[in-house]
């Protein structure tokens, strides 16, 4: 079977777990890496494989079955995406839960308009956890979703800390609580508070000369990032910061919980434990290529998500392996 | 928006289970209960539902959106489900594993030449442990897929044990082994035995004079069932077996341990724990009978899986309510 010639749209951490992802999947072909930087800059793990300025990116249409987009979703996203569908079919993993709607619109009629299919949101939350919503809540109609993160670190938290004055480097795991986690599996569909949910747990290394406890009140006071949770607060050098907290573990819980005939309780529980986040992401964003390269073959056009993709299309094996082997 | 009409044929645990998830679901119109017995001696919770024999139901085409089989896997679906499929679009929760392929082209053609659409095996496994067992292989391509059940009743293992001499009757729960799925969990891959997997716990009632010891050894060395593992048998009163085992638990667990780029360990874990399995089985045909009507009014025919079914399709929301709820 011919391989599917994908791009690699920005090289930071997703990126670079692309990268990784591609070489464990025989069925791509990895035609190109397009970066903003100066492409003498970067040094990638595929000897031979093109390094080439976004600028030049239109040189490549028709080139490449899915451009994969691994820019952040604050600012990169929501420009790039629509812009790239105009040109080529795309995935990204834009993450911004408010802004989905407008993101898949804008995608949509980029895509529409030129004929492209481009999948958003492809991640683990959003992504693989959102469909385990959609699973529980359309199986279970009488149900509770609880969503737990962690533990892991929050890139939004940990910024969060670091703007405080007095702080040179800091460091936020979100953990989910388990006593709330239990109740939840419990059956008994508690509601639960913010601060009943998760800690927040912060190591931060000061600015010489900082007041260690006016950063501590300052952290755990801070509102929408942390004043509704119990917030621990850490003071450690920069060496260690370096040695213990440079990994980007993450991970979380979907669960939902509820009850079917008379009083059956039925509960189901979708864990991840990821010690690499980035690397994961980039897996989920490589199966969902697949699966779009798939679509576009046989004409689809306009923007998608997890949600309109049957899992087979992920998959590269055929519809008789998977009976076979994994039904 | 017009509701779904849907028929339940054969009504045991599976078909009353059904029942009752369709009156859990309000966009679902049960349009009839389809049944080999004589429909007077059906006593059903629906009131006013028509109870019809299986002999009439040719009256019904073009009166159902989709009818749900609720026969047994041995015997029944296999020829049940082909057949009825040249009448409507239907929806089975075949779970043979080493007979799907089969089971799929039979049902396959009859609803090809009649413009139908089947789906097969919806239920938890084979159903939703599939589908998870192929994100987990499609995500994680450097991988290892793990599938453990209960604790639950398995009714093969229990009619073995009801098949030996002295034994009035028995019930058999399936165990995971603590100690395997935390070897899973911890990434470590390992090989692992069927006796390294499960325990077995049976529950006897015996018959008037029968030896206890001999039972228990019989059971015990029953190859295929019981002799590949760690096997306890308890001799109890007829009172405590309807007292104590008489509900249907089940569940269990399916991992997938993968690892990507240099050496990040990577670990999905899916979990189900059930009450009611056949109620819960139930949820998922109802699920998946959405689907199928949905897809029969795109006009797609043939057979299929809950591998081919976007997850969309199995939720009554709208592509807007999802975006904004669930992902």
């Amino acid at each position: 079977m011919e391989k599917i010639r994908v791009g690699i749209h920005g090289y930071g951490n997703l990126g670079r777990g692309l990268e990784w992802a591609i070489k464990q999947n025989p069925d791509f072909q990895l035609e190109g890496i397009f970066t903003r930087r100066n492409p003498k800059d970067l040094s990638i793990i595929s000897e031979g494989t093109p390094v080439v300025s976004v600028n030049a990116i239109e040189s490549y249409v028709g080139k490449l079955d899915v451009l994969v987009l691994c820019g952040g979703s604050a600012t990169d996203l929501p420009v790039q995406t629509p812009e790239m569908a105009r040109l080529f079919n795309v995935v990204d993993s834009f993450d911004v839960h408010k802004d989905a709607g407008k993101h898949f619109a804008n995608v949509d009629k980029a895509a529409r308009e030129t004929g492209h299919l481009g999948l958003i949101s492809a991640g683990w939350d959003p992504g693989l956890f959102s469909v385990n919503r959609l699973y529980g809540e359309a199986i279970l109609a009488e149900s509770q979703n609880y969503t737990f993160w962690g533990k892991g670190v929050s890139q939004g938290h940990s910024d969060a800390a670091r703007r405080i004055e007095g702080v040179a480097d800091a460091r936020q795991y979100t953990i989910p609580i388990d006593k709330a986690l239990e109740a939840v599996r419990s059956g008994s569909n508690p509601e639960l508070s913010s601060r009943e949910r998760h800690l927040r747990e912060c190591f931060v290394v000061l600015k010489e000369g900082a007041d260690p406890e006016a950063v501590r009140e300052a952290i755990c006071k801070m509102p929408n990032f942390y004043a509704d949770y119990d917030t621990t607060v850490h003071f450690i050098s920069k060496e260690e910061m370096a040695a213990n907290h440079s990994a980007m573990p993450h991970g979380g819980f979907v669960l939902t919980s509820g009850s079917t005939g008379k009083e059956s309780k039925q509960l189901i529980e979708y864990r991840l434990k990821l010690d690499s986040n980035p690397e994961f992401t980039s897996s989920v964003l490589l199966a969902a290529a697949r699966g779009v390269a798939r679509f576009a073959r046989e004409g689809r056009v306009g923007a998608m998500t997890l949600f309109d993709m049957p899992p087979a299309y992920l998959s590269p094996k055929s519809r008789e392996e998977l009976l076979a082997e994994l039904l």
